[in-house]
């Protein structure tokens, strides 16, 4: 299964830390690419390149100024993850048999068309909360957990997990 | 179960949206208070308790300076989410077993005490993405995804889930 997830509407100043959660969520909760558009940001898409020179990856961020095309050209099903919409748990079966998954998230005003675009306009809770937690919940129930166990490559950084402090190591891993 | 989560080291402008949003995610996932250290910041607390007003709570955002002594007359456990800690999978069962719990969560650098005081240092994964995603997914974890359908009192807006669009129902609950 090919899963990107598609961040609309973002802003350079406001959105930057979201936007860049979203990314970082997006690569460690098991997607393969996050797109975005709005403003272009350069600062944005070299943080999240700069984690997956070093963590691993393949992950890629790409800049998609007409989303409404990249949407109407997606071959796969899309899921829009909307305070809105249906209850996900209805549709996770049918979900999980996709082959290919285009997650759309927003920021602020969603337009229109991307309800309709929509195969599936689902909520994570008709609650106000975060597309940032929306997306790793969402994420989570998709691979069933198993996106936790995920292993990057080529990775540089990694963490050996302690039960106290911190312990990193450093791999030497340029040429792989 | 009581369920509080310590938000450190809270910065008004950079963190801003993150704080925010954690706060949402903590009453939307069904923590019951919120309280954050750092810099205070009225319009954080304000957005919130608007948030609650609105939506429906119980639920509470507190600022407490002194996070070092809230942490040490707390007389539950403590769980501290960090990228640096044993997979939260291993203790998901003792910690649902608990009477009451205080999740810790970070911005920037979480000072080495911390991991110290607390019970357990868990992360959700040890790659780096957000502490929204990782109290999100650990609220889900530790209700069981129960907490997606918590109903709230005193609720003045309401969602109808829909297929496709918006529809939000306004209740005159003003007395109850």
């Amino acid at each position: 299964m090919k899963v990107l997830v598609l961040r609309l509407g973002h802003r350079r100043i406001r959105d930057q830390r979201t936007t860049s959660h979203c990314g970082l969520v997006a690569r460690a909760f098991g997607a393969n690419e996050m797109i975005y558009s709005g403003e272009k940001d350069d600062n944005l898409e070299k943080s999240i390149k700069n984690v997956v020179e070093n963590w691993g990856g393949p992950f890629e961020i790409k800049y998609e100024q007409n989303w409404k095309k990249f949407i109407k050209n997606w071959n796969g099903k899309i899921i829009h993850l909307t305070m809105y919409g249906l209850p996900f748990q209805r549709f996770m079966n049918k979900i999980k048999k996709c082959k290919d998954l285009l997650i759309v998230i927003g920021s602020e005003k969603i337009p229109t068309e991307v309800y309709h675009s929509s195969d599936w306009n689902i909520a994570i809770s008709n609650q106000p909360h975060s597309e940032v937690a929306a997306l790793s919940v969402f994420l989570d129930k998709l691979f069933e957990g198993k996106e936790l166990q995920k292993k990057f490559e080529k990775v540089k950084i990694k963490i050996i997990p302690q039960k106290s402090g911190k312990n990193v190591e450093k791999t030497d891993n340029t040429i792989s």
